[in-house]
């Protein structure tokens, strides 16, 4: 409204080179909206882990009639968020400057994210009320058009956009393809609003249909390919040629670390949250049943906090094994942003996971199915992180550092430190399975365990090379003698 | 442990040049444990926000009696966090680089602190018990012990450490510093942990030392210096020989924003939870009470969703200020830090306001109460960002870009920013004792203007501007038309 129009800004300095201006780098901006949007992509698990389920009820049939549901609705919102993420990563891809008209509307498009997770606590509590999907897609609606405000923006105020659209010819194809992937989600749940009201089912396809769609498109085109072969070989050549922009980079590496790091920094807090606000004697209960004692009434909740600190290493360990992926990773392209985002998924799923470790720890008939429960949540985490490596790999060539490489000096440990969780979760699972009556006993020895194997990995690692090595070269040998005594035979047998 | 030794690391890759090295640049490392820290810190807000006060109860004595004391601590252990936020920022100015084995000490520290909470919670709830402190004094010599085997392990591998250090040739002077910096606070919490068995009070002197010590041995220093001049000038000069690592970047601008960023980030976040916990209405009694109607029921939370919206604003807005600040901060004192964290620890108290707002709006005798005391919060929150600003301008040819200076392009502007927010809780904080019928009015009325106000700021400011130098010019022409009129005076009095 007010800021004056200034030739292309200055970089690096952060500031417009023109005295009055307020063009400014978006560095920081996207690294709070990163922050808030993590934090409210993850907030969604707490309806479902504050689920009260009565003690004497079988947790069997509980997860199945009333968490199942909660949890399919949170895995759905958690993918919605995660989508208007990636539509706010590629916005600010396009827009590479702001100034404070676009950095207030940026927090009004926050403030209506931020108000997500109440319509999904509605949809949630009343599944068959029209009213809270309505709300949800009313927001989204209402985010769609911010957005297509601040690209409308963006595009008359040209020296805020990228160097390379700023010295396009064709603007308006860069702006028709941004207000393109914007929109389409706010179209989707423009759709689900209307028809909320008629056939409710019909609205959670559409909702669903927003968070598949972007791969859905990518997946028909790549079909096309393979099948047409020659003529969209062309094709593809023609949009490489404008779209070479957004090929080169599908997804900041920068935005997705620091979206990673908000969904684990929230997640390891949200466990102490529930320590402080459960865990906290009343002082009237401690007066007349403990007789006082502090201490006496606090020894009631010793399983609860070694769940809380069984659950902190198991977010930690796996940041940890999340961070020393992505040093290696020198691109992150969409497949790999996807299975990031449901390794994240699972890894709200965790506060449910020590929900039900310190809720059902003591109680015999449950304890099974919640350290189960645990299991579960902590291998589908750690494989969808196994996945990225794996994709990786995949196009190394690209997406990875020499070291990490196959064959690199670092793949062998690496290797190991992503199969560590998997393979200990897998193996906890199985174990109490079989041995049902010390499920406590295993679940509590393998998270003890596992920070000592992540300090050993390195000496076991190498070992175990050394070892392979050995075997190798003695084989090796072996052959060479066999060949050796071949060799030998074979002139005697040419003599003979 | 198992870290092989390795040459200096290269600078940029992130990697150690060396094949099968595992040094890497701390940058996300530290990005995280910014989020941890800051998140935990706010977090504590909590059982102050959810204390409950009975309807009927007059707020004004609840305030006195219930409120105050569990402020009290939350504010002072909000500072112990912040005070080790700070030992973490200067420990990893001097660690520079790491590996896995740092990494994992790293994260143990960070779960001890993620734990402080609870010890709080339980001080909180039994003030007398000297249990509750005592947990804490232990949780706060662990995390010091855990860093002072950081600090070991950093000077046993010193391609670690941050390069003029690795230079020096007076390592061990260095790390005895960085040692009583980070051993300092630990120490006094050992002395509080043994007096909390005796004497209460004097463990929360104690505990309190912790806070000002650094700024009270910094106070002494510059005291000394004023009082004996020459002699300690030397000393000085001697001092910053050895330190002038440490006086050249007292606190690091970049984890000063992280820190700042994360508080914002979870404090606008703690709203939404509050709001998904509390007013979510129960099925059954939509059922009951208002015939199935969700939107009837919903109707009935009103005031909380306004409160909402309300405080989101608020929040928004106090970090667009802070970040439009901070664009222009080059350098971020010691002071400065501090009274950045003053004005966290307010904004960490306004999911306290948003509670008060939401709960008392209906309720007349607590109405005013709660809008003063959310006036309040924002008026210390917003004083104390602009007191950064005006102790920048002090030094300013150190610590501000050229434009915020006195007489750059942008300094009225920013003035205009900082002082909007004091401006109006104050002036809304006068109109409710005045006008104490229309105080909810006025309340809502300045928090949905204030945004437009941002936005039409700039065009304001030109506005005064021009009227200002219009105004001083018109004085200066009739001070020049006097003048010329006294010069024709004179000349005809000479005649004359």
């Amino acid at each position: 409204m007010s800021a004056p129009r200034v030739a292309a800004p200055e970089r690096g300095l952060g500031l417009g080179p023109e005295p009055g201006s307020s063009t400014q780098t978006s560095h920081r901006l996207l690294a709070y909206s990163d922050a808030l949007l993590s934090i409210i992509a993850t907030v969604m698990i707490l309806p479902v882990a504050h689920t009260k389920i009565h003690p004497d009820q079988k947790l069997g049939e509980s997860v199945q009639q009333l968490l199942l549901a909660k949890i399919a609705v949170y895995l759905m919102t958690f993918l919605i968020v995660t989508v208007a993420w990636a539509a706010h990563v590629r916005l600010f891809q396009v827009i590479e400057h702001i100034d404070d008209v676009l950095a207030l509307l940026n927090l009004a498009c926050m403030m209506i994210i931020t108000f997500l997770p109440y319509t999904f606590s509605l949809m949630a509590s009343f599944p068959g009320v029209p009213f809270g999907i309505f709300l949800f897609s009313v927001c989204a609606v209402v985010i769609g058009l911010i957005q297509a405000v601040i690209v409308a923006y963006g595009f008359y105020h040209p020296h805020l956009l990228n160097q390379q659209i700023q010295e396009s010819e064709n603007q308006d194809f860069y702006k028709r393809h941004i207000l393109k992937i914007i929109l389409r989600g706010p179209v989707l749940c423009f759709l689900a609003a209307i028809f909320s009201f008629f056939f409710i089912p019909l609205s959670y396809v559409l909702l669903g249909l927003v968070i598949v769609f972007p791969h859905l498109t990518r997946l028909i085109t790549w079909c096309k390919t393979k099948v047409l072969g020659q003529r969209s070989e062309e094709e593809e050549h023609h949009s490489m040629e404008t779209f070479s922009f957004y090929l080169s980079e599908p997804l900041s590496k920068e935005r997705v670390e620091a979206f990673s790091d908000g969904v684990y920094a929230i997640v390891a807090t949200l466990l102490i949250l529930d320590i402080c606000e459960d865990n906290v004697p009343d002082p009237r209960e401690v007066e007349e049943k403990f007789h006082s004692s502090l201490l006496e009434a606090l020894s009631e909740y010793g399983p609860n906090y070694l769940a809380y600190f069984g659950s902190f290493v198991t977010i930690g360990l796996l940041w940890f094994v999340h961070h020393s992926l992505f040093l290696y990773v020198t691109k992150a392209t969409r497949l790999m942003g996807l299975l990031n985002i449901l390794s994240l998924a699972f890894i709200g799923g965790l506060p449910l996971a020590y929900q039900l470790t310190s809720e059902f720890a003591e109680k015999s008939h449950n304890e099974i199915e919640a350290i189960q429960v645990s299991c579960v949540i902590t291998f589908f985490a750690s494989i969808f992180q196994f996945a990225i490596w794996t994709t990786a790999l995949l196009n190394e060539e690209e997406t990875l550092h020499a070291f990490a490489r196959y064959g690199g000096k670092e793949h062998a440990f690496m290797f190991a430190k992503l199969a560590l969780y998997p393979c200990v979760s897998l193996g906890a699972f199985f174990l109490t399975c079989l041995l049902s009556e010390f499920s406590t006993a295993i679940f509590h020895l393998m998270q003890i365990v596992i920070p000592f194997a992540f300090l050993a990995l390195r000496i076991f690692v190498r070992i175990s090379l050394t070892a392979m090595k050995s075997v190798m070269s003695l084989s090796r040998r072996k052959v060479v003698l066999l060949e050796e005594e071949e060799a030998c035979l074979s002139p005697n047998e040419t003599l003979s």
